[in-house]
């Protein structure tokens, strides 16, 4: 019999969320049922739709979230013990999946694709979901053009990081809006942004007068809120908004949405396009973005950092890290 | 010698027009140049945008707008004496046009389309730049399936009231707001909305919950702001919002917008899609929408209304009028 402990919520959150919200509980798996896989746990993801979407399930739940880890039994021929793999399943140190199941669009797993001598835990920062957000939401909702100038927020995490890099690899002006002066120095001298600013010690609309003279084209949106609204006054015509996150509003209470200089005026008037999306939109062509991804990875023209918590009990603290922008780059756990 | 008058701007708007920002300005119109055309007004349209461009041009400048004339006088081959046409350019009683000259995507002029006997009023009210902002905008951003859930804001208006019946002749179950009970009446019993509301005097969240139980697909929104947060609070997943205006911030102070509940979070949840346009966009594809009005008007599918003020000294009167929403249909003046 394995031992497994996993996460689960056994409260919602109220603003941020609270150690005491979890309890882990420490149970014994049972023999693995036709088609079943037991994987041991390496790395653990916390992102921030675990944030965003913890109240569409009724408490207490298992904590959702990716994880990279080994095959250590299998009753599916698809998967051999020893294999690596990527699945969307609970903050756990061991677990039984079935691959068959797909009960909602979050039951994921994959084998790990193949990263070329890249660390496994890629599978669940660059070259994971993660990644596909930011390669398919960059690309196929702000058709970048080379030349254009680009806006990134929350450029210093983990999607907006590579959409940045990803920016300039199409030949665009790119500049990041992060939260620290450590972040904003990362993004200017190591990733090649052509500029950055610290959105808490900038005036955003002052800024982007000087960077952007000529206006900003494609705008990739991971914070939302009154930033949003002074960065889109900035847009040119056609110009497209790519919304991926809205982190300076997970926290707050949904019957009291934070409020913000209206957008509408600016939509109209450059006949702006605004587009939101969840990045298993492009399921079945992950494994398109996972190559091309390597691939810059591997050429030196996408840097990825990763922000690595270690150790089973520290997740949450990771997972609080993470909403309070303490992370540069994917912040993940090492089990 | 022609004696022409015409409305200039000396002054741009704070807030609401006031008459005073105007003044007429009587003038002898000079002899016709090679390639150029005389019209007599018949109609002068009076519209949203031309609150909401006034700060686009330096002041004094002539008040633009859409008129539908007759060609007393022509030198270009095209435009005989006789024709009906429609132009943009002043609030005027005569005036002289050389439809070479484009200088603006505003410099537009085309003959009267054949409206098989219905009023050459038409020409700037359904089967105009609005039957073309409706159409387009309408069917072109939100793509409307039948059998899904349609909001208008503005509803009573020249433009959202085509919008509704398109909607209801695609095959949409549809839902207006608008600013009076008049108006409302009007929606449900005359033009085949499934539910009109007052938004001044119902809580727009609570009749959508009863009006549009399975939420709302498609958002034609003429309006912004606090409403538009609201209705969007209630769309699908890949819902999809055309926004045409902003007219309850187009009296603000530019650099102090109105602020209402953000739009991020839902845009992501959802995957929703926020398209602005100017009807301009198709102009090359105006008649193909005035061709497929015109049927409908004649079917009895759609029921145009136009709010119709008399004299050209009462232009200001019917702009301020549209612009507190007195009108019923399209505000338009008969000179």
């Amino acid at each position: 019999m394995v031992k497994a402990r996993k996460y689960v919520v056994r409260k919602h959150f109220e603003g941020f969320p609270k150690r005491d919200d979890f309890h882990i509980v420490e149970y014994e798996l049972p023999p693995l049922q036709s088609s079943e896989i037991l994987i041991k746990t390496e790395w653990i993801s916390v992102d921030p739709y675990q944030r965003a979407y913890n109240r569409k399930f009724p408490t207490p739940f298992d904590q959702f979230g990716f994880i990279v880890g080994t095959v250590e039994d299998s009753r599916k021929p698809r998967f051999q013990i020893g294999d690596k793999v990527v699945a969307h399943c609970s903050w756990c140190n061991y677990c039984i999946i079935n691959p068959n199941e797909v009960n909602s669009k979050l039951d994921i797993v994959y084998k790990l694709p193949d990263l070329r001598g890249l660390s496994p835990s890629l599978g669940i920062s660059a070259i994971s979901a993660v990644g596909a957000t930011a390669y398919f939401g960059f690309l196929e909702i702000c058709h970048p053009k080379a030349g254009e100038t680009v806006v990134v927020t929350g450029a210093a995490g983990a999607v907006g990081s590579i959409v940045g890099q990803i920016a300039k690899i199409k030949g665009c002006k790119v500049i990041g809006f992060a939260g620290t002066d450590d972040k904003v120095a990362w993004l200017q001298n190591e990733l090649g942004f052509d500029k950055a600013y610290n959105y808490k010690t900038c005036n955003v609309n002052e800024v982007l007068k000087i960077a952007a003279p000529n206006g900003v084209d494609c705008f990739f949106d991971n914070v939302g809120g009154e930033m949003s609204s002074m960065i889109i006054n900035h847009m040119n015509d056609f110009g497209r908004v790519s919304v991926c996150g809205s982190i300076s509003a997970y926290n707050a209470d949904v019957s009291q949405l934070p409020k913000a200089p209206i957008l509408q005026l600016d939509i109209v008037m450059k006949q702006l396009k605004i587009e939101g999306f969840l990045a298993h939109r492009w399921l079945d062509r992950w494994p398109e973005a996972f190559e091309e991804l390597i691939n810059w990875i591997l050429e030196g023209k996408i840097k990825i950092k990763e922000h690595i918590t270690e150790g089973f009990d520290n997740v949450f603290e990771a997972f609080i890290g993470m909403l309070t922008g303490k992370n540069t780059g994917k912040a993940i756990v090492k089990i």
